[in-house]
């Protein structure tokens, strides 16, 4: 059970066909086999050792999909660096993890150079199309003067992954999976979402979360194909589609929105798609009406999942957003056990609720985590008895499926980015002015949500919202910061002194349901 | 990971629905849960212990699926015997495995009496329809009496499922499968066989085997529907798919041949199913032509695999049963990969062969056994490194598919030049007026062994032994093609439609050695 048997597959079932198509590059598994393997090889002369880590640092590419299975085929793991975070952010993930070769490309060459700056990692490979700066590997050069060496991934419980999450305390957490965490992740998202040798992907998001990444790797373990953008645009996601014949994708609904009310929507054939995966928040009733209007041969598929669980832990299939014949629609629901999942609300004490009652989210199953980094205390809180505790309050019908109620992290998704609103205030907390702050996820029509800051002001003090965004920006990255600042006098406190939060949030969502829910 | 997660997902997401259905016997999932929980109270209170085996010899039936989990349930491992065994061999097997309990049903009463004279299990169930015999329990009294308890399955490496096989040492072997094992392979079958809670899948092949046990629990996983046969019988066949609108299900080619050319095929509506799973041999050209004329909405996908490695390990989708844009016609073959799962050609020291070179296929991956009972030296001859040695002869193509071309033990050795009766076959199916065939090694002076050809043509034809063999060189080697052809007006059977090649070749070898053993 090796996270690069899924390359090895595909390269034996599809030598010939073309795997990964790139902007004007495309290449066959057969190719991309002989390369990881070069790569795995580059990466052992560089001295990167079995059980080291390798970060990398890039939009999404055919390379990134690479690494996924070159850094493994060298035993060591791949710590994808979030490409939204600001240079302090990173820093952090760089000290924690200690990666002995950093693996970027044009988009983050000035970011690495300030990386280094402040922690700097041995060995540099540059994976751009531009000069390569002096003292850095080339990523091209090394594929090319190294010969391929035998795979020498990891064992099924060994390090596979470590992918860093907003931390609910301020500071990022290193969640690790095991090749048994991602193999048995990717069987269960191929299940659930249908894949096979005949899937065309399209890749809009970010190879840094999972919504990125393990549909990179699962659609690897069918032998299908992938069609890569380095972000999302709807323009080039049209055209994409088109021209490759996507039939399978994942776009977040802030991202489905934009492109059924896009103006060039109408120029295109996206009939070729079949399946579309979402997530991070219920489909709105306004953008179902619309694909299903606009898009008749999308199936829309909800995932919930979390990296500490390897992806996929509930799924909602396309007829379940309708009433049908044997069931009322859940839409409003987040799905149901996927397959091997264990799915559970329980009470503070991990107890199991009855139907209805909400709690907290509880998952077992062999794609749970290792743990977090270096981290005991924070693993020991959130793994207990081999059951992971999501944060997230829900509660269950009579049909399994969970309705998310709130995420007692009290995360907000803006634009299908999860912000913590603790790492927000801690950020805002830093501006001088600032004596108290809550941070909330208020309506936003573009966004979903967006990041709104209530602030008590020291005495004296007169910061204007400005100025709190302006600090933030420093610390933060920019999808992170308050889109809005509001001053108060006092925070409301519950006798026992607990901030209220719902009493700064209720007045924004009158007769509107939260995204996040 | 435990295998009676694949029930409690069902009882969870789909609680009122019906599950299983047995002749007039239907039950929900809800009510299956139920019962297992009971089920499993009642075995621990008969002393069944954690780490027990608890053997089964009964037909198909909704019960046999409820005693996949509850036994389980209960801690203890489920061992089917084989329905087919003479009492000399189910006797060995319950001398192995020594079985806390025996159940059994209406149909092996007598055979459990003579059992019971040469190795008395201390524990009978009866879970029948008649009256309980003295002394013995009776399954539904069991379950009315006694009160749910709480799941007491073992851990992931630990033991779930004893099933005997046939050994070609004259010995059966009981495969120890973990709940990984089975786990892993209930998934593999799930993603392979498109399976999703819309499943209606009808059991017509026995439950002591991979073909009928897998789907029992497959299908359980998705929390899909079983409509359960006793035993294949064209007629019930029929009429359960037409009942049930049938949309999955699995039969070996034999089955096929005998549906598709039975006189009342005309009289049902088979038109629900959507995939038939097969295994044991290639599809026929004489079937192929029939059920792309008769059974347009039906897809055939080929299976390969063994109890050994819980189930499928190749698989072969319809499409590459015919010529398509990026692939020649891979029907011959017998498929390829499956996700997960390593598959080599290797020779006898274990090093993979290059394409096209002929070995012995091994198998890698979290589903290979923990090995055969108490056998060391079995398990030590079968696994080597991990991989398993499948026994079987075959060479896999650049696309990676394999092409089995015979049992080891059924190589038949002409002129000191191997011959793999498989390959024969296939070239003998090609010619148009074959039924069905099969090739055997008979006694010859000059050449050791003589490749003989048994025949049954199709209605209406006429083919000459002369025919048969000049068709044959147009497709293999002159030594590979039959010396003798014999017609026959049907094949020998077993009851699950299995060829039984001994029957056809023991009267040759009568007071002669063959060099093949």
């Amino acid at each position: 059970m090796q996270l690069t048997q899924a390359l090895t597959r595909a390269v034996q079932i599809h030598p010939r066909k073309v795997g990964t198509i790139c902007g004007d590059r495309s290449r066959t598994w057969g190719e991309i086999g002989d390369r990881v393997a070069r790569l795995g090889a580059a990466l052992r002369a560089l001295e990167v050792k079995p059980g080291d880590r390798v970060a990398v640092l890039a939009l999404n590419s055919d390379r990134y999909i690479e690494l996924f299975f070159a850094i493994n085929w060298a035993g060591a793991a791949i710590v994808p660096l979030n490409i939204r975070w600001a240079i302090p952010e990173n820093v952090y993930a760089l000290k924690d993890c200690e990666p002995s070769a950093l693996i970027y490309d044009d988009e983050y060459a000035e970011a690495v150079a300030q990386l280094q700056q402040q922690h700097p990692v041995r060995c540099l490979i540059y994976m751009g199309d531009k000069a390569v700066p002096s003292g850095h590997q080339d990523y091209e050069a090394l594929i090319r003067s190294t010969a391929p060496m035998e795979n020498a991934c990891g064992a099924k419980d060994e390090l596979a992954f470590i992918c860093y999450t907003g931390g609910t305390t301020g500071f990022p957490k290193g969640v690790m999976l095991s090749h048994t965490n991602v193999v048995y992740g990717l069987l269960n998202w191929i299940a659930s979402y249908h894949h096979s040798d005949e899937t065309v992907f399209l890749h809009a998001s970010a190879y840094c979360h999972l919504a990125g990444a393990w549909p990179a790797m699962a659609v690897t373990m069918t032998g299908g194909r992938h069609v890569v953008l380095p972000k999302f645009q709807a323009e080039t996601a049209f055209a994409a589609i088109e021209k490759h014949r996507v039939n399978h994708c994942l776009f977040v609904p802030t991202m489905i929105n934009l492109l059924v009310h896009h103006p060039d929507f109408e120029k295109y054939d996206l009939s070729s798609v079949k399946d579309c995966i979402y997530g991070a928040s219920p489909i709105s009733d306004a953008v179902q009406t619309a694909v299903l209007a606009k898009l008749p041969t999308w199936k829309f598929i909800q995932g919930y999942g979390m990296t500490e669980t390897s992806a996929v832990s509930l799924t909602m299939p396309w007829r379940y957003h309708f009433d049908g014949e044997d069931h009322k629609s859940k839409r409003l629901g987040t799905g149901r056990a996927s397959f091997g999942v264990d799915i559970r609300i329980v009470d503070a004490q991990g107890k199991e609720l009855p139907r209805g009652e909400t709690g907290e989210i509880a998952i077992h199953g062999p794609q749970v985590m290792l743990g977090y980094w270096r981290n005991p205390e924070a693993t020991a809180a959130t793994i207990r008895d081999g059951w992971l505790f999501s944060g997230d309050a829900a509660w269950m019908d009579e049909d399994g499926f969970a309705y998310i109620v709130d995420r007692k992290k009290d995360m907000i998704i803006s634009g299908g980015e999860n912000v913590y609103s603790r790492e927000v205030e801690n950020a805002v907390s830093l501006h001088p002015a600032v004596l108290e702050c809550a941070v909330i996820g208020i309506p936003d029509e573009k966004w979903g949500e967006a990041v709104h800051a209530v602030i008590v002001q020291k005495k004296g003090h007169r910061a204007s919202a400005e100025d709190i965004i302006e600090h933030c920006h420093k610390w933060i990255a920019g999808y992170k910061c308050p889109r809005s600042v509001e001053f108060r006098d006092a925070m409301p406190v519950s006798t026992q002194g607990k901030l209220q939060k719902n009493l700064l949030r209720d007045p924004y969502w009158q007769g509107q349901r939260r995204a996040v829910t």
